[in-house]
């Protein structure tokens, strides 16, 4: 019926409803995100309130030729889509008593966060608002709706937007009446605030822009859809795209939505179901609903919500303690109301769950009587839910071996590995700090603030949270001790976030608005004074920290996650090992699956009691014979290690760092321990004061360490060598079957590599004289510092693996101290100028060309040379998924991670085959 | 003559001497680089002793095949060698009376340091030494010959080394006779004293290796090139192979030549001669010489040196106020003395200066009369000398313009910068310390710690050298003031050594052997103890710190040197510009011929008085409003220096880098200033403290600095853009055409840039619209974080130029720490794990693949984009090399090195073009 001549050939007008649509899915360009999303769900036959979307050609039409042009062009569809609405709904666009009422919002082809303008209830007026009173019998939500249009419109249509600084002028007239009616909350204004507040709001308007509040409903849907289209050009949204490479030129679409209401009577209700049970993945349909109320009642949580199914109603009761009388009286279930409506929506959720192939929350709207799908979305899980219901799914042939891996959220098979709170727990449970969720799990304990305390707690058994500033490595003893640890710096590759993860103990960093006070053992945190021996409990996995003791339940290895991890295995590539350096750490590796040790950090042993008195008389040695002579303490101490690390891993290969950190981490930094070192080694407490001041550097991230000591103290070098293959040849005569690897650290030129190689392979040969017994062992390097993934090249020619130090590859990559990004990281988040923290998730476009890079060129230097991954990003999934591309043959976590890992390798091959 | 079957084909001895040789130049490969060199001097007609060389096939042949085989490959014709040895020096191998005595020395392709085996004086037995002993009238000459001889055959051919840890067993024996006669020098022992000392040697021999010394010297020669022909297997030599990449099986070659004495009587002598004047440049032939002496007795220092010329000897009496009849009875000149045998010298001396087009230093003896020349090489000159001579053979037409270009060492050119010390005041003037030459030129002045004693004896006239630990941006102001800095820690680019040569002030760091007392207000050096007044000198181009006065002399600028960057920049491709932030230094750069200001580093001027206690207020500030009102006070100062800067710099382009340093660089961090801070703003010490102390960071290098201080708080970018513009538009209104750049530091990710460059051209358009009037400016970027380098071609999208922070890239690309590399960075150098120091030097392997890729990215993404760099490198001659080869337009140094760079810039040029 289109009449205008330039425009006969376009059509920029899509409508949808009643299980029918113009549109469909893959029409995004062309009606954006959303358009062609509500298109593809009337496709699929659900009661979708039915609308129209105005073409992001209508919006680029407008930017062109502006607006006189762009309503020539679209003014008869946008009609015609109007009738459309209006013989759906049964209801007269601008109708006294029964107005269709509408929602404008903008959709992109990609999601513009900033950008998403929206008008609801568009249609309300001074006559209609009294018929929508009339027609719901609730006044009190017609006034509220009609203030709601009017508040929208002003800020989205008129540009009445707050002032820099200043709050919205809108609110500040709520906020000035509710003060002089001396109530606290919004729902606590009667029919009478809210009339005289549209009143106010009108006034406003009028006084701001010199023009009253449209009350023709097509001046104020013209008003809204031109305000979105404009809004495509605002300041907020051109930097966004230019941010993030969008065209200038794509346009955005525009979505006109009839508004349906579940609060019009007792036959209409809003809620919310699922097609599986949300915290243990069984197959049973199950939701809750309102009679008579809208969407935000449900949230309020004023009324309480009665069950969609009978079974679950009943359920619901027997554990409330409800008698079957009074349930059926007060609580009756939606199957026992409407029977009808009720079999639709199990039947539509059936039916969604089918389509997109997993558990679906679905809300919904029963407008008198009629039942409409709002939306529907892939349902919030537990961890335990996630894995049973891909499993099931798997048996019901729902999915195949690959689909049902795909399902898996991996890092949330964390969820089963670690100690949780009790569910009832949480109720009132008292949230008194945030920090970083740096490691996951539930701990409840004590306050203690020094590694010591924490000792000596658990000794009388008690459980204790140490919480530091931060924490270092004279902390080892007590974090091991600890059921959990909480930091007030640091972030997620803090000291203690790594380390806590590898012993895979709770653990919150950064909790910043904790004030913590060693003197006087207190902390303080919004006023109020925590101090020893107080207790607290942390959520690892959410950052939470709460006020008092909170039980726990330990998890349990399920059979559906023993049965996943083995089809994990099936179909993956890249090979999972796992970071260990105690023997208790590699039965556990073992234990979760790891396929090796890719990292074992010397350094840490050194730590034990008995090496570290030998490590500082090393470190205090001023030549030599003296460092040679402490070296010869640790010898033994470490062979045994490394003994023992050999044989839980037999038949395995073993990667052994060797000493990495700056010596100074090794000496006690605060005084109290200073002086019990010298107590101990018998010095001067100047002397020791005067090394821990000689070896204090400016940034000993880049100082002297790694390679750099090795290179410095060849000693060093010769006596761990000397102890991983004495320990090596010992397990052999014991029918062992070992694969040393030693690891250089911190290479930067090939000539470190070959200098400290020369050392190793003359320390080994050594050994083999002296007992008469060879074996074969490997010797590598990490590649961490971006000149040795610059040289690779170089560096393969000698080096027989690399081993991808992701950690301190990033810090120089970046430039970033990740000990000191806490003052801007949170902002370079929020601001979007990095998309995640690239401590978590490799950075693909920086580091991970530094990798693939070094990766190639490796392999061309040395044929089939192995590949691993080692840093923190070794069990995150994004970045095993890129490690899998850039060709690894494995990644090493913590592990606790290691299961996340195998399931995140298996979804790499599968996603990167394009299957 | 050969009779061997096997290799008649074969040649492996080449002979020179008498002005012919079988070898020459170009058969390094065969003959090894010594062999070749000794054969070409011969070719060219000088008088070298005679000899002859074994090839590096005859190695080979030795290392194939054993000592057997390759004896019989080359008996005869090293018989045949040593017969024309004998028949030149007119003496017989073994001859009683008149013995031929030849030196052995290995000679590789390439140099090998480390595997350089030599024997000298061989031939030498218990007969020939009495015969030497007659014939030079001097047996304690002979038998020290001797004893040379049997120590340095023990070593090398007998494999007599020193266990590890404990001294030659050779200088054992030294060492006991010494104390047991009492003396303290080898030269104050007897003759008998040297002949016991030679029963002792070949005793030890005898019962190290269970044989005699060999008195045949035929034994000795073939031991000595069979020893020769091993060292190329020794563990040290193949390491050095495998570092350096140099194939095992080139072999080295063998080099036997006649040894010739100047100590045979009064018809011998032994002298160096010059073909111009080392420390002038004229053109005048001189020298010095002994008579009746070796090489050592002329450094020894004991005798007196003769003038070669009479006209230098003249000369030298007249000032040493020696009469002409003293002179000439005592000190006589050579060309008094052996008037033909002068002559032959000045003629050869021309000859070789026309040869090498260079001035020669020129080693010669004259045995009985004959006049041998044992080297020549490019002789040792003074900047002042340097620049004369290149500049004279321009004009003698010896040189073309770009020869005498490529004759000049570039560095060199800072001595005629900088004062030096006097000539005579270096004599008997006491080295007490040495540390690195961070700033060349001379200062003497009276020790003090504290920069504000510097300003406060500075006000008093007085001369003095800051003394510190390290320098910090507090500092600065007492920097200025001084004559010199001294540090005992810090590297070339610390902090001390970056400003010093900002300033072109005198700096010697990384002292280490000097311990500073701040307390006590001294310093303490190998025992002695100065104190704060005391007096030392520097020279900061060699690293000497002196103890006492030593009057010093400026220089000036020579008309040769104007002349020299004159044609430099005729012949240069890359641009120079300088690094300057003030108005003085700006001038100074300009003077230097700079063409513009490549890096103006606008947290220099906060450290000025009015600056500082603003910028101090705005850190403390907890809010953006705090922070805006205390940028206001800081705007106008800025304004009016950067109008200042523009002003010295009209016409040409001003690249003003927005604050870079961290924030807590701004504030005290000794107690004393501390509370001087706290008074001066009226705040409490604690709060000063405590905001120090949340300032603080692990590794401020990687902390919250550069572009990250900008997002974080966006104000201090409106502020100084605000500055720039407004201060462009200023002087725009008086006349002064200016080009700013605007430079955002330590971007990572191209959004950084975006954001801030958005920020940018907001302020400027406001500060436009204030006034009326544009400019038009451009903002660009430093790259110096590697992810900038590896994502250049994303950044080139938004930026306008690069400049690349080679300073900060090299520090991330290495993972070093420029303020921490003290502890192994030597240790580096010396086991040549790195060439050179990367600080220093562009590390080309490494950071320059980085530039290389960002600089062919940026362009490829923005054609034609300017490209430049500002780190220290760009002052340094092989770095400028490298920075012309990858494409940029300019380099960027402080103000003291621009004539350097434009040298360099044109040698540069000229190289690459291969002309």
């Amino acid at each position: 019926m289109r009449t205008n001549n330039a425009t006969t050939l376009t059509k920029y007008v899509y409508t949808f409803g009643d299980g029918k649509a113009e549109g469909h899915a893959a029409m995004k360009e062309l009606l954006g995100g959303k358009g062609a999303n509500l298109a593809e769900m009337n496709r699929i036959g659900l009661p979708v309130p039915p609308g129209f979307t105005l073409t992001t050609e209508a919006c680029t039409l407008y930017i062109k030729k502006g607006r006189e042009k762009a309503f020539e062009a679209i003014e008869e569809e946008v009609k015609a889509g109007i009738r459309h609405l209006e013989h759906l709904m049964g209801s007269g666009f601008g109708d006294r008593y029964q107005p269709l009422l509408v929602s404008v919002r903008s959709g992109a082809r990609v999601s513009m966060p900033g950008m998403m303008d929206t008008v609801l209830n568009l249609g309300l007026n001074d006559e209609s608002v009294e018929g929508l009173s009339e027609k719901s019998q609730n006044p009190r939500f017609a006034w509220d709706a009609y203030r709601r249009l009017i508040q929208m419109y002003g800020d989205v249509v008129l540009g009445l937007k707050p002032e820099k600084g200043e709050t919205d002028p809108f609110d500040q007239q709520i906020q000035l009446l509710k003060s002089e009616k001396g109530v606290s909350r919004d729902s606590d204004l009667s029919v009478d605030d809210l009339r005289q507040l549209v009143g106010t709001f009108k006034q406003l308007i009028q006084e701001k822009t010199g023009n009253a509040f449209p009350q023709d409903p097509w001046v104020q849907l013209w008003g809204a859809i031109f305000a979105v289209f404009e809004s495509w050009n605002n300041e907020r949204a051109a930097l966004y795209r230019k941010l993030n490479g969008i065209p200038d030129d794509w346009g955005t679409a525009v979505n006109v939505q009839a508004m349906v209401y579940g609060n019009l009577g007792d036959h209409s209700a809003t809620g919310v179901a699922f097609t599986r049970d949300a915290a243990t993945g069984e197959n049973r349909f199950n939701g809750e609903f309102l009679l008579n109320a809208q969407g935000e009642d449900v949230v309020a949580g004023i009324r309480t919500p009665q069950e969609v199914s009978l079974e679950g109603s009943r359920r619901w009761a027997s554990r409330a303690g409800i008698s079957e009388a009074l349930r059926k009286e007060q609580y009756p279930s939606l199957e026992e109301l409407m029977p009808e409506v009720y079999q639709q929506l199990a039947d539509y959720a059936h039916k969604l769950e089918r389509h997109y192939k997993d558990m679906q929350d679905i809300e919904f709207t029963i407008q008198e009587g009629k039942l409409w799908i709002l939306q529907t979305r892939t349902g919030k899980r537990t961890g335990t839910a996630m894995v049973k219901i891909a499993m099931d799914m798997l048996k019901e042939g729902m999915l195949n071996e690959k689909e049902a891996l795909m399902r898996i959220d991996a890092p949330r098979i964390d969820d089963l590995l670690h100690p949780v709170f009790e569910d009832e727990a949480l109720k009132g449970a008292r949230v008194i700090a945030r920090g970083l969720p740096a490691s996951p799990g539930a701990a409840s304990g004590q306050i203690v603030f020094f590694a010591d305390d924490a000792k000596a707690w658990a000794a009388q058994g008690k459980d204790t949270i140490l919480v530091r500033h931060e924490t270092s490595p004279e902390d080892l003893r007590g974090m091991h001790l600890a059921k959990g640890i909480l930091t007030n710096r640091g972030g997620m590759t803090s000291h203690a976030a790594i380390v806590a993860r590898g012993m895979g103990k709770c653990c919150i960093t950064g909790a910043g608005e904790i004030e913590v006070n060693y003197q006087q053992k207190t902390i303080t945190v919004q006023g109020e004074v925590l101090k020893e021996g107080d207790w607290i409990s942390l959520n690892g996995s959410t950052g939470e920290v709460y006020a008092g003791k909170l039980p726990t339940q330990n998890p349990s290895l399920t059979t559906e996650l023993r049965d996943l991890l083995a089809l994990a295995d099936k179909h993956a590539k890249l090979k999972v090992r796992a970071n260990a350096d105690t023997a208790e750490d590699a039965q556990l590796a073992r234990d979760f699956g790891a396929r090796g040790i890719g990292l074992a950090r010397t350094e840490h042993m050194f730590f034990e009691a008995d090496q570290i008195v030998a490590m500082r008389e090393m470190i205090l040695a001023d030549d030599t014979a003296g460092r040679r002579k402490a070296l010869a303490k640790i010898l033994p101490i470490q062979r045994s290690d490394f003994e023992a690390l050999f044989e839980r891993m037999h038949d395995l290969p073993v990667t052994i760092r060797l000493l990495d950190p700056p010596l100074h981490e090794f000496l006690p930094h605060e005084e109290e321990n200073q002086r019990q070192m010298a107590e101990t080694m018998g010095v001067s407490l100047e002397e020791i004061q005067k090394k821990v001041a000689s070896l204090t550097e400016a940034n000993p991230m880049m100082g002297h360490r790694g390679c750099r000591l090795g290179i410095t103290f060849p000693e060093i070098t010769e006596v761990q060598t000397r102890a991983i293959i004495e320990a090596a040849l010992n397990v052999k005569k014991r029918g062992i079957h070992v694969k040393p690897e030693i690891m250089v650290p911190l290479i930067g030129r090939y000539r470190e590599f070959v200098l400290q190689e020369a050392i190793i392979r003359k320390t080994a040969e050594k050994v083999f004289e002296e007992q008469g017994e060879r074996i074969s062992f490997h010797v590598g390097t990490m590649i961490e510092v971006p000149r040795a993934a610059l040289t690779a090249d170089h560096i393969a020619e000698y080096a027989e693996f690399f081993s991808f130090g992701t950690n301190d590859l990033t810090q120089l990559t970046f430039g970033f101290s990740r000990d000191d990004i806490g003052k801007f990281l949170p902002v370079y988040l929020k601001e979007k100028i990095l998309d995640f923290d690239p401590f978590k998730q490799i950075d693909e476009g920086g580091v991970g060309r530094l990798v693939a890079y070094a990766a190639e060129k490796g392999r061309a230097a040395r044929p089939g040379m192995p590949l691993g991954a080692c840093g923190e990003h070794g069990g995150n999934p994004e970045s095993i998924d890129f490690f899998h591309r850039a060709g690894l043959d494995y990644v090493s976590c913590s592990p606790f991670r290691v299961p996340v890992a195998r399931v995140a390798a298996a979804q790499a091959n599968i996603r990167n085959r394009g299957e």
